[in-house]
């Protein structure tokens, strides 16, 4: 896999900065949009940078082998079921991306029951669901790898289609379990203090989730990103880490969600050495503890902080506007000369 | 000034609750946004509650007498200067409000000077600028009840042309004195503690503010919130606290900004025996301490923490979107029985 992501054009960022200070307005005062539309500067290469649009919701599916393990008390079909839901337009994340004036990419990279062909729903599926991580590796490192270039293929399509700020989605019961155990792996923290209660489970499940994640954890000592996404991952979490790196290879913003896209986001940035951050935003801070050692790893402040914890891209898409915003006021704002010049 | 304010209705907020447990996803996790969504039930009186909108934003201007006693460095040219490039579409806030599709209505209900008649200003000047609270009283009651008429007035005219959300926005240089001394006076807080650096002052004229402020709040012991708004408070303040009361009593949310918007909904608070409480969004944290103190007050949780300290409602108008979707989602979500049943 071979991303080759460009760095933040320095003078795009200069310009922004300097542009920031002579806007009219006190130095500082539109806090952290500045330095995000500094950052966007960067990333297109101009100065002011173009507002981030259309923008492209990516909602990837994918089954989990470890629901068998007892990780999670939703039944599989749910996953299913909400894959029918994107394609009707009818979940969070479509309420959200009309409200943000986004549009919703719905891709089957390893659902485990046959979907009926629908024409949002891009089949691409790698593989019926994973193994149970409890029990053995996941995937193979090929599945792993063909999931990955799924998720980079949707994201190259939708920016050769014109798209300017990609976003993060999924869909996976029993995904937060993966998920752990790959930020556990890629940031080295204690397995068990990262195991959350995704969507809600009580104790006794908890505990036997976080032992499920420390073991597969313990096996995954040592290996490289791809060997560890096998091993220990998710097919919708190998797409969403492609669909980063595509992103990034595209220059173009990628707004991250939750602990899923996170994990992905990390894998990532592991197969990369560190060339996709540059081009990540944070999009809503998860209430899973593992999103929040993913996030102070890859260095990223979310911009939202509304204790959602429904995944699908939610917090990143309602994140759209903000995003768009620090951009815009680089275009639209007048200068201190402007005004009193 | 009398305010009839309906309260919440309680059946709607009931039915609104009820559906959220319905919809197809698990219990609560779309966070802060479903108590939003209930709320809006309950303010529209219907459940699912209309999507908010359109959106209103009204930028009130004033003068303030307290700049001749040294609690800012900019000039009050500035206010003006900032009305020109609100008419021209060219500030931050009207930057912001395009990006979320809400429309900018600039009212003078205070500057210091003529400005020219420009078709996007609203011309209710009620004096130019208050006299040196430092020295003596901003303003008599009369003005002070004939600047909360004219937010009054920009708000009931507003939702009279089919506003469905409100956005408090204000300009006037050196109106975080004010604004400290109203909520310093309305909360019972400490003045010197609640003083802040408004768009940036250093520790000399820090303290020379801290003791303005402190000396305002001694004097105004013991009054209503008429004497108090006209001893210590702006025009552009009164006239917030007119548009936040009269939005409420319309039975239209208002998402308010920062500690200016703040201190005029402390301001109506107090004039309608907290009636008003109910119809108010936070719109960002501002970095201002009285910010704060007047969030707590109100049991407010602002839905942004982005460093913004600019004012000019550029807070609270990015949080649009955010409201809209808290409604959408009710509107537009698939239940679990239509995905399973």
């Amino acid at each position: 896999m071979n991303f080759d992501i460009p760095a933040l054009d320095e003078e795009a960022m200069a310009a922004a900065l300097a542009r920031h200070g002579r806007l009219a307005k006190p130095a500082g005062s539109l806090g952290r949009l500045e330095a995000l539309g500094v950052r966007l500067a960067g990333m297109s290469g101009s100065c002011p940078p173009p507002i981030p649009t259309p923008v492209t919701v990516a909602v990837f599916a994918g089954d989990h082998g470890v629901v068998a393990s007892g990780a999670t008390p939703w039944p599989q079909e749910v996953t299913a079921s909400m894959v029918g839901a994107f394609a009707a337009g009818s979940a969070a994340v479509n309420a959200f991306a009309r409200q943000v004036g986004a549009e919703v990419v719905v891709v089957d990279v390893g659902v485990a029951s046959d979907l009926p062909a629908h024409p949002n729903v891009l089949d691409r599926k790698v593989r019926r669901g994973t193994d149970d991580l409890a029990l053995g590796p996941a995937m193979s490192v090929d599945e792993a790898r063909a999931a990955v270039q799924v998720g980079a293929d949707v994201a190259t399509r939708a920016v050769a289609d014109g798209a300017g700020l990609l976003v993060t989605g999924d869909m996976g019961i029993g995904n937060t379990t993966p998920s752990a155990a790959l930020i556990a792996a890629l940031t080295g923290r204690d397995p068990i203090e990262l195991t959350g209660r995704g969507t809600g489970i009580d104790d006794d499940m908890l505990r036997r989730k976080g032992k499920i994640v420390a073991a597969a954890v313990e096996r995954a000592e040592g290996m490289g990103p791809l060997e560890l996404l096998a091993e220990v991952g998710g097919l919708e979490i190998a797409a969403l880490a492609g669909f980063v790196a595509a992103g990034a290879a595209a220059g173009v913003p990628v707004l991250v969600d939750g602990v899923i896209a996170l994990a992905g986001a990390l894998v990532a940035d592991a197969l990369t050495k560190g060339a996709v951050r540059p081009y990540l935003i944070g999009g809503h801070r998860s209430v899973e503890p593992a999103a929040s050692a993913a996030l102070a790893h890859l260095d990223l402040e979310p911009l939202l902080d509304l204790g959602l914890r429904l995944g699908e891209g939610t917090g990143a898409v309602l994140a759209v506007p903000l995003v768009q915003a620090a951009a815009r006021v680089l275009t639209e704002m007048a200068t201190l000369d402007d005004l009193l010049g």
